[in-house]
This record gives C-alpha cells, structure tokens and sequence, in this order.
C-alpha cells in the first residue's frame, strides 16, 4: 500500500492537523514510458506553506485532493521507462507520499554512492542551487565584501554563508537562539552570528557587520529585513528569497517600510526562483560537490521518520525547532 | 537687499507657515575666486521635504537658520572668477534666496538663447536628468515594452514617459485628475493615463497595459507602488525615484506590502540618485535638448512669482495643485 498526504484544506495561518489528511491507496500499476519509485526522503520547505495558500504566484497551487507537493528522492523498483533502469536512485518532485509513478520529467539520477541520500535534498538539492544562484547570480559578492543572511541555520541560508566565505567574502548569520548561533560559527565557519531572539538586531548587525552590509540575502521578511535595509552599503544587494516570517500571517504581510533605503544607498532589491537556473543545475552541482569533498561546504539535514508525522515534522520550519535542513524519511533505504 | 528664505524650525508632516522665515540682508561683497548671481528662477521639488527633517539620508539636512537648499537659474552680476564671467547664466545650488554667492563649485553655464531659463530647472535640469538615467540606466527599457509611471505629470514622470516613447516603448502616466490626464496624452503623447483620484487603479492598470508591466517609475509610493507590484510582468524593473505620497507622513511610511511580487515575477526594486549619474549629465542634456529641438520632447514649467510665496507655492507639490515643473520666480530676468 500507499501511505499520502492530500491537502484536505486550505488553512488559515499556521496550518492544523486537519490541513492534510494521511491517505492509503494501492500502489500503481506502471505503464509504457513510467517508473514506480519507492520513495525514502521528503524535503519539507517553507515554500510549502505559499503552495497551498489558493493565490496567483509562481506556480499553481496544490489542489483540494490532490498528493501535497514535495521534493523527494527514492528508489526505482519497476521500471518501463528507456532511461531509468531498477535500482537507480531518482529525485524529482514525487511528493508526499511513500511510492511515486512518473514519466520522469523533471527527475534526474543521484548517485548514493558520492553523497548520502538525503544531500540531494539539500546542499545538493534545491535549497543548495537557491543559495547558489541567489547569492551568486543575483547578490553578486566581490571578495572582501559582507554578506548578511537570515535563516542561517536553515537549509537555504547555511549554504549561503559557506559560500560566500569562498567567494572571499565576510559571512554574517541571522538565526534563532544561540545553540544555532554557535553551530554556524564553530561548525560552518561564518565570521559571525546574531541571535535575533536574544538580541537588539540593530546594534547586533552593527557589531558583527562594522563595515556594513554588501549583500543581504533575505528568507525571512519581516523586522529583520526592515533593519537590514537601513544598515546597507552603498550599491547593496538584496537577493528575496523567501519570507518565513511571513508566510502564516493572517493580516496583510508587513512590507518594508524602510524601503527607501533603496533610494539612499542606491540599491537593489531582487527576487528570483531557483528552477529559472535549471540549465545550470548541473553544473553548479558539481562545484559543490567538489567544495563539499575538499571540506569547505557542509550540508547538515535533520531528518525525522514517518510519513504519518507530516504534520509535526512540517510545523517545525516555522517555529524553528529543526537545525539544518529538514527531512522526511518515509521508507527504509 | 537680499531677500532668502530661512529655515526656522524642523517640521512635523506637512509644513505650516512657520516652518520657515523670510529673512533680509544686505547684499554680500565677493572676495576673489568668487561670482555674486542675481537668482531669477528657483526649483521647488518634492526631495526639499526629505531634506529639512533631520534624518541621515543621501544628503545632509538642511540646518535651522541656513537658507533653504534648492536649485536655481540666475545671472552673473559680479565676478572675481576666472570662468565665470559679469552677464553670463548659471545654474546651480543657489537656495531661495534673491542673490547668492558662490566659488563657482557645482555651477555651470546654460545658454538662455537656447532654451528659456526654466527648461533648465526642468527637462534640461535635475528632474530631466533624473527622468533620463533612472529610467535608461535603472529601468533599461527595450523597445516594444510598457513603461508605467506615477506622477506622470509632474516635472520627472512627464519626461519619463516621453523619453519611454522615443525608446519605442508603449508609455502609460498616473496623475491625478482629468486635466492631468488629458495633458500626458494629448500634449505629451503618453499612450495611456491613470487618473488615481477617480479610477480603480488595479482595473485602471490591467486597462492601460494590457500586456503588463515592464518598467514602473515610482515617484510616489504608497498604494500606487504596491498595486503596480501586483502587475508586474516577468523581469520587470522598478527604479524607485521617490515616495511623494509618503515625505509628510507623522506615522511610520507604509511598505509595499505586495514586495515578494518581486519573487514571483523575478523582479527587481532599485534606487538611484540622480547625482551619481553628474559626470554624464553634458551628454545627457545635449540628447535631451536635441529631442526638445525634433519636438519629440516637451517640458513644461509651472511658474509662481515672488519670494515671499514661497511656503504657499512649496505645498503644490503635495496638493497636486500645479501642472509641469513647479518654478519660483524671485527676480525679474
């Protein structure tokens, strides 16, 4: 059997249990062309919360009924398709269930071999290609500059400052409390940490960034992209990402009010998605892979076990209970 | 006698009368290296607000007792200047005031046989500089795009659209009122106005570029910012120039609360300062006085006389009451 999760509602705010429901169903038959992956992890992301919000952006979102949207890698164990033979390993967009079928658009081969599985769903995945492509291509670091993150800790903004450190950079981190605080320092080798739980973030980024802010690549919105703009270097960067802060609001989410910060550092504000940078996909992959066994990039996953603690395991990227990227094991290897 | 205008005291939201003072002195003797210029035209812009709060910004506040700062026309009346020389025009950072001196420093020589001396205070001047490096080099329109602007009729959003369509874009102004809109299309060859005073913007906007947005000129900011966000086409580029819907608010400015549109359109919110573009402004302005020669550009001046109604003529540029670029005459020519 099956074991899913079907978005049963759309919520309001922080999503509730009865947001999705577990469902079992047989697993499919195969036909001409398909493949039967036997899933084993399920990245869970922020991005989640906006797919089942019933609102125009950029992609459309998850429908009442419907297997909720996740990025997964698995196992192949049947196989009708003239690329994807049994055993190799897959990630694709297989969702939150236990066994996907699919015509492999979109699915790409890994290898378990050079990286453990759940790296493909992380530095190795799309949190690692966001903060590739976002700082690089968009934030745009010079060597000596300062790059700010927020989310530090989380999937998305680790990869960030471990970069940006290559790239010659000063790396600063945003994150809650301080056991990630020390974790991003002593185990990721920022420059510098500022627990926005615990401290005045004004004065904070002030200390930890003394000669301003060159790049501030911006997950969270909110307070602390509201700071950041005022604390800029002339010409700074702010790749958005994302906005963590405000992603279960049930107001008007907070626009920056300082955004004319723009206008007196003269600088720019950016959004951008990662599967635009698909073409490159490869290519950067590679590169990281190469940072990760020189031991210059780590990928760090928290991985909790069992498709039935969707729930739980979800409400944990935003009340931040989770270090690294979080996972869903949801099958044994 | 020289009359000037003082700045008395830091106001809170719109000026009152008091917030400033007509002061008379005597006319000052130069010294060497110096050039005494009877001031004809002074330049009133909505940027005068920013500068009398004592806030850091791109510029210093203007000190309580000092002349208000402002741009002005005048004429050589005295000189022990090497270049500049007893008959010639000038303009430069003469404040409000009837008479100025000065080392010639950020001054230069305009031509009034060229063009009439307010043209240089206008397109010709820091607001058609402003026009034609934000939208050029920030907005980077190309041929066949729709160019949105704000305050379309004023002395920047006029020549913004203007220049739009020399580039080949389609050109569509907000401005308030009918006689506004009537005037970007009819005189200036806008191919659309938006009258935000009777109009629904959203429907308004989805009306008057119906293949979307791909350059916003944003003068004013508020809600007219944040609709354009939400109709932005993919790529779109919004040079942020101003927020002259926000420059009297006592409460904290409102953000654009549509700011991840950005996201989803991969969009890119950008400041500028004029200034920073001074070392091009003589290739610039050769341009623009060239398209001004063709006719394909107009500029147009909204003169009020006298000194003493500078405060009365200052607040049109926040009641919209004034139609072009607003222009204080303090002496005859």
């Amino acid at each position: 059997m099956n074991k899913q999760i079907i978005l049963a509602k759309r919520p309001v705010g922080l999503p509730e249990k009865d947001t999705w429901k577990l469902n079992e169903v047989s697993i499919p038959k195969i036909e001409d062309g398909q493949v039967l992956v036997k899933q084993l992890y399920v990245s869970l992301d922020p991005a989640m919360r906006g797919w089942i919000s019933d609102r125009k952006s950029y992609i459309p979102p998850v429908q009442i009924g419907d297997v909720m949207r996740a990025g997964a890698v698995g196992k192949v164990i049947a196989s009708k398709h003239p690329e994807f033979e049994e055993g190799m390993h897959l990630m694709g967009w297989g969702g939150v269930q236990q066994y996907a079928v699919t015509d492999g658009k979109g699915w790409f081969p890994v290898n378990p071999d050079m990286m453990k599985l759940p790296t493909y769903l992380s530095a190795l995945g799309m949190p690692g290609m966001t903060a590739y492509f976002g700082l690089l291509n968009i934030g745009q670091p010079k060597e000596g500059e300062t790059v700010l993150v927020s989310g530090a800790a989380g999937a998305v903004g680790s990869v960030v400052g471990q970069i940006a450190k290559i790239k010659g950079c000063r790396a600063v981190g945003i994150a809650g409390g301080p056991e990630k605080c020390k974790y991003i320092v002593d185990e990721l080798g920022f420059d510098g940490a500022i627990d926005y739980k615990n401290e005045n973030l004004h004065a904070a980024i002030k200390r930890e960034c003394p000669d301003g802010i060159d790049v501030y690549f911006d997950n969270v919105g909110g307070e602390i992209l509201n700071t950041a703009l005022s604390l800029l270097n002339m010409h700074a960067r702010i790749p958005i990402c994302g906005a963590v802060s405000q992603y279960n609001a049930t107001t008007p989410i907070q626009g920056p009010s300082n955004y004319m910060a723009l206008l007196v550092f003269r600088a720019r504000m950016e959004g951008f998605l990662v599967m635009d940078f698909a073409k490159d996909f490869p290519k950067a992959a590679m590169e990281m892979a190469g940072w990760m066994i020189e031991g210059k990039l780590k990928s760090r996953e928290d991985i909790y076990d069992g498709i039935e603690n969707f729930h739980e395991t979800f409400l944990r990227l935003f009340s931040g209970k989770k270090l690294g990227k979080l996972v869903l094991k949801v099958n044994e290897e």
